[in-house]
């Protein structure tokens, strides 16, 4: 643990099949007013929705709703929801749905009060948070974003084409999120994948960086581990609740910042899939599967000892055996192979991507990287070979 | 995580070399008088105490002193603490030290303000804490029991001859922890060993329950693979920062809650090490050390399948080429050989028992358990075994 850090995350969790029935006593803490966030109605379709207003109802509060949110939320779908905060003095935005709808919700809670243009000053300027908050809570239903236990919040200006997100501070943080796994089981096999590839993202994200003996990195290794083996088991059977919930968990562990504690960490493939997305609007953990395996086997060469570590103590490829570069490339070969596995695409042409977008894709993609600094250029070759 | 739980942990962790540097700003969310805890002078020695009371004073606080806590704090210097506290109308507990001085903070905390006897409400009768909580802050200068970060105070009563723990609240949490892993460097190689086997033993408490496949578990044999690692290192060179600093996360993660999510967990390793204590005054993790195998050995045979999965994952043995019982106690071997190479003892006789006192030792230990529930005859053949 070299680099020094500050930890603080004071979200509280109620994760198994009994944690809505703390909903009421959270309710407790916040004024009559709610903004009730949510997708396009598979809430409804579940019957979630029709419990949660139960829950609001009997809690006395006045609930006002802002639903059809994206899965790459988009800019103007936060300013009508600041705009709902503002006029009907909200006391708690409760988010129902996915990290869209989260980080949505934060983006609401950070924008209803901001002096100025939002967009300006905090997801391009990346300024400080100078204004009032207003409390966000979470009740999940699919796993993989980690939004419910952190300050993140990535937002789609569609009008200027840009996917920006950010990591806001503690304060921005939902107060309280619910977190059952059967809640998932209704999640498309696909989409299923997609947010299993998307923890499995953060995780590597955060573990290819620095070249150091970090506890980080072993936890990181025990987490991944945990989610390969719960998502074959889960692609099997959706409704194998051990799964369900250790694959839930490893979302939420693996993006509350402890999994990347005294770490660098890299975030590129994230900050590519960001422009991928805002250029095809595919499913991020598709997008990110798309990108990570060419993204990885153009800079294994620049941490080459912790991709041999990858290979052995993730996949437990006997590397002994190898050259350090054949068990690097042994480690991303396993990658892809679960990426398949997982039936998820691996390539840019799948997820409606044409060749034409490549260059502007690259262009607009956030430089920087982990083990090596990534320029337009090693960005356009990753997607090529991407392509 | 197929046992509900609730997750809460609002601790702020300060990290590093610099972490004494957020002091300051950590001391304005106070009034002004603060009881300064601790023990007994290896703080003045390094200069900490000098650094500390020079921040207290340009913080421009009312600085009362308690020193002398002994490793083993007692019910009496709790109630002196308290007493201060009162009289004082303190606004801040800052404890500097190991373990035994922030448990004695806040045994502080939960005492001063208590309606009726401290002792028999809160750690006889565990009843739930009405009373005013006076905050805690820590600085850490000994890294293993995890007390940084978590609700446990651990109160030894000698008139009772009763070392009694318990885990309070989130409230009772330190609001802030301040840990730089160079300030262990003083502590005498011996100290060390015993805070690496507490921490080792935390984790072992929490692993060794469930048949089931828990994230947690993968979690747990991360930080366990890089602990065992981190103490050799030290061992060779106990100013190493890299091994020193994932030495004291270890110990903090270890024992934050979060790797015991939706675990049943075992513990009576450290109900009948209290015990133990009471009666020998011995260090706690040489008191573990001396327990651990022999009740490993008593009862591996209720948790085969964790015995075997512990041997291969945590120390890498080949377990496919052996019985489940052969892996299984190869696995206790491989912890046997960590404790003597830590140096620290394995025998009752070697802290101070003598035979006489093994039976009201066994009469007086919490029973309970995880693969196995342990009776006082159970407890006493283990003891039997360790003397």
């Amino acid at each position: 643990m070299k680099l020094d850090f500050t930890y603080y995350n004071p979200t509280k969790i109620y994760f198994g099949k009994t944690a809505l029935e703390h909903l009421p006593q959270e309710l407790e803490n916040y004024g009559k007013t709610v903004l009730l966030v949510y997708g396009k109605g598979s809430v409804k379709k579940s019957g979630l929705y029709d419990k949660i207003i139960n829950i609001l109802n009997q809690a006395d509060k006045k609930t006002i709703e802002l639903s059809g949110i994206k899965s790459n939320p988009t800019y103007l779908q936060m300013l009508e929801g600041a705009r709902l905060v503002r006029e009907n003095h909200v006391d708690l935005i409760l988010a129902v749905g996915g990290g869209s709808v989260i980080d949505c919700a934060k983006g609401i809670s950070l924008s209803a009060y901001c002096k100025g243009d939002p967009w300006e000053r905090y997801w391009i300027n990346f300024e400080e948070v100078d204004n009032q908050i207003v409390p966000v809570g979470s009740i999940l239903t699919m796993a993989g974003t980690g939004s419910e236990m952190n300050g993140g919040s990535v937002i789609t200006n569609e009008e200027k084409m840009l996917k920006n997100g950010r990591v806001y501070p503690p304060e921005v943080y939902p107060k309280f999120s619910i977190l059952n796994p059967e809640y998932t089981y209704t999640v498309p096999k696909y989409q299923m994948a997609s947010g299993i590839f998307d923890t499995m993202s953060h995780l590597m994200e955060q573990y290819f960086s620095g070249e150091d003996d970090n506890t980080t990195d072993y936890m990181i290794e025990g987490v991944l581990k945990s989610l390969i083996h719960s998502a074959y088991t889960a692609l099997e059977n959706p409704e194998d609740y051990e799964a369900r919930s250790n694959i839930m968990w490893c979302a939420t562990i693996g993006l509350n910042t402890v999994t990347g504690l005294s770490k660098e960490q890299d975030w590129e493939v994230h900050m590519i899939e960001h422009q991928v997305g805002a250029y095809t609007d595919c499913a991020h953990g598709a997008g990110l599967a798309v990108i990570s395996v060419p993204y990885y086997q153009y800079i294994y060469r620049y941490g080459m000892d912790k991709f041999v570590r990858f290979a052995k103590n993730v996949w437990n490829l006997p590397v002994e055996t190898m050259t350090k570069e054949e068990a690097a490339l042994a480690g991303i070969d396993k990658l892809h192979e679960f990426i398949v596995k997982l039936g998820l695409p691996t390539t840019l042409r799948e997820i409606g991507a044409t060749e034409e977008m490549l260059a502007s894709i690259a262009n607009s993609t956030v430089q920087g990287g982990g083990y090596k600094y990534m320029t337009e250029e090693d960005i356009l070759h990753v997607l090529k070979a991407s392509f």
